[in-house]
């Protein structure tokens, strides 16, 4: 606990644009988000009062770190299973525990177990040898999906493979080179979907509504909120898999659920158990923010209001340009101009092209309308073209 | 500008809850707020990553605060003009500057100016003597208001004297203790309104919805946004007139005017130069909330979209309780479960009886139903009780 303000104290590991989005969200709750970051230079670290420092993947570092924290959470996959389950050993309280957020860790382990639950997943294998790649494929035919069970993001650590020659080569440089591989089908996806649902320790499950994804390059560039024209019974349906998912992996804090809509029906392609991108359209577009809704599971807080805020929400990335051109405060001043409806969030990151920056996210009724000017607010920001 | 972000720096003068939810804005803008604190302790203290330390009347800690920020805004009005003055001369940015923020700070200057600019005001008198007080009190009736002309707040200040023998005793002793006095006749009115406006160096003005602000005690206890049945020629002229007041005054950042609705028409009460608790609304309420839009005007970005987010909105300050109870965090238990759509502001403080400890914002259709929500919410932060 706090002394100054008598309330329990939340860590998060880990100081991206997730701790820097989740900080901003705790202080309305009377908190101080407490961030273990890598350098002075994170988003978090830029804008939170209590930051530490040191490697996620240092067990010392975590255990100075959680010392006081009355509960730890993550801004990032990437610590080690086996450091979570020492900390739990030694008393401290983190979520999600060890065991669920394996299942956000490791493709090869998430497969298994939402085939285990009946959960709907891609026909999969796990990778052995070259040969069970050209053996799947001749199998479910090509091409086929190759991915890095661990590490990947993003796009990266997935490789679509269109022949078995292909897949020869590809999977041995892999495998020779340490990487622990499953395939899956091509699903013939008609778009990209997620759910986002929050689960306290006490169980109770918010669920937000459904949204698309829409990806390019394997980034997704756009959300759009709720998916247009997605009929009621697939919304709850993707709801109920989330609710089902959250519940039976004990997941607690965020789980957002990625989905592909496919002609079969719903098919689960990854999850992740943190605040996530497909979610920051959740900050002005519904009542309770993801970032909020994060930290109430985590202190075990019955869970904020759901609803939507407005008919459309559309929350569009904003990808770093190429070096040079205008700068990002005088791109802001036009934006502004154009669009004094557009919600930005800048991430306080140095430019670099393809790299998330930041967001901008614009409401409405008319989803042509919406959608149109948070692509043209994103481009401002990455171009200052129109 | 910060190297780290190519933005430039804003750094705030005092670190109280205003200064906090600046922070808190600021983080989305690609900023972190700079805040000039009294202790660790302050509101904004405990969340802001770039926190200086110094007394907002000590001209030397003021300049080493201002030393590499671009600009420089407030939390309060108690930063004396002179040394406003002294920085700007010496090159420091300061918005709001000292010729306006000095009819914020001094209710005799206040009074003059918006006489000479024939906006409407109660008539009042300046009080060098308690005969001044009596008398005027024989021409327009008792009872009269004295107010002291610089640092009340919430009540604190002003006195409503109902005979000339009280007038004489409480004149007497004021002048006696140093205060400067001004005596103002006891309006007549139905209600009181504000309104907020923003302006921006260009000169660009937002106006906000105009809101109805209910006092007990003299303390601000709840905002109805928008004013309920507020003719639309009336809202109009509040805008209006705070628009004039701020382009007239040459204020840059917020503005909010306070104004009595009498049946004579609107009469100025106060003036304040910087968020203000008649906007804590704008947060979840408005497109842009008064913590960006004030950002927004000092850095001279266009100003953001006014547009509610929603027919009704309700804010309702949470005033500390007596010592001991429930605490805080558990009543955050009780409330949330109570009521998920409540959106909380917690500032950080330790819980005094009648001290502003946060607020509550509600959201809806009906005023009736998010007026009765807003006060339960604002009820169990403070007992518990329903």
């Amino acid at each position: 606990m706090d002394p100054r303000t008598g309330l329990p104290v939340v860590g998060m590991v880990g100081g991206g644009q997730l701790a820097r989005m989740t900080h901003q969200a705790a202080i309305a709750l009377g908190q101080s988000l407490r961030v273990l970051a890598l350098t002075p230079d994170d988003g978090a670290a830029l804008v939170a009062a209590d930051v530490r420092y040191g490697d996620h993947t240092d067990l010392a570092a975590l255990r100075a770190f959680a010392k006081d924290c009355d509960v730890v959470t993550f801004d990032h996959e990437h610590v080690p299973g086996e450091h979570i389950r020492a900390l739990a050993a030694e008393g401290v309280t983190l979520y999600p525990a060890a065991d669920p957020l394996r299942y956000a860790q490791d493709k090869r382990a998430m497969r298994e177990r939402l085939s285990e639950m009946g959960a709907p997943v891609p026909r999969w294998r796990p990778v052995a040898s070259p040969d069970d790649v050209t053996a799947f494929g001749a199998e479910v035919g090509w091409p086929v999906v190759l991915k890095a069970a661990r590490g990947g993001y993003d796009g990266r650590g997935v490789w679509l493979i269109g022949t078995g020659a292909e897949a020869v080569e590809r999977a041995a440089a892999l495998l020779a080179g340490g990487a622990e591989l499953i395939v899956e089908e091509r699903v013939a996806l008609r778009r990209e979907l997620a759910v986002q649902v929050a689960r306290s320790p006490f169980g109770q499950v918010a669920a937000y509504p459904v949204v698309e994804t829409v990806q390019r390059d394997g980034i997704c560039v756009e959300v759009l909120a709720p998916a247009p024209a997605l009929p009621e019974e697939l919304a709850v349906a993707a709801q109920q898999l989330a609710i089902d998912l959250a519940t039976g992996l004990d997941v607690v804090g965020l789980l957002a659920v990625e989905l592909f809509d496919t002609p079969a029906g719903l098919v689960v392609n990854e999850l992740a158990m943190r605040p996530h991108n497909s979610g920051h359209w959740t900050i002005e577009g519904a009542r309770t923010s993801q970032f909020e809704q994060h930290l109430r599971a985590v202190l075990d807080y019955p869970m904020g209001s759901t609803a939507l805020t407005a008919p459309v929400t559309v929350m569009a990335n904003v990808l770093g340009g190429e070096p040079g051109g205008m700068a990002i405060d005088e791109r802001l001043h036009h934006l502004f101009a154009a669009e004094p409806g557009a919600k930005v969030h800048l991430y306080g990151k140095q430019v670099r092209p393809g790299r998330k920056i930041g967001h901008v996210t614009v409401l409405g009724d008319d989803l042509d309308e919406v959608r149109a000017r948070a692509a043209r607010a994103a481009r401002w920001l990455r171009h200052g073209d129109q």
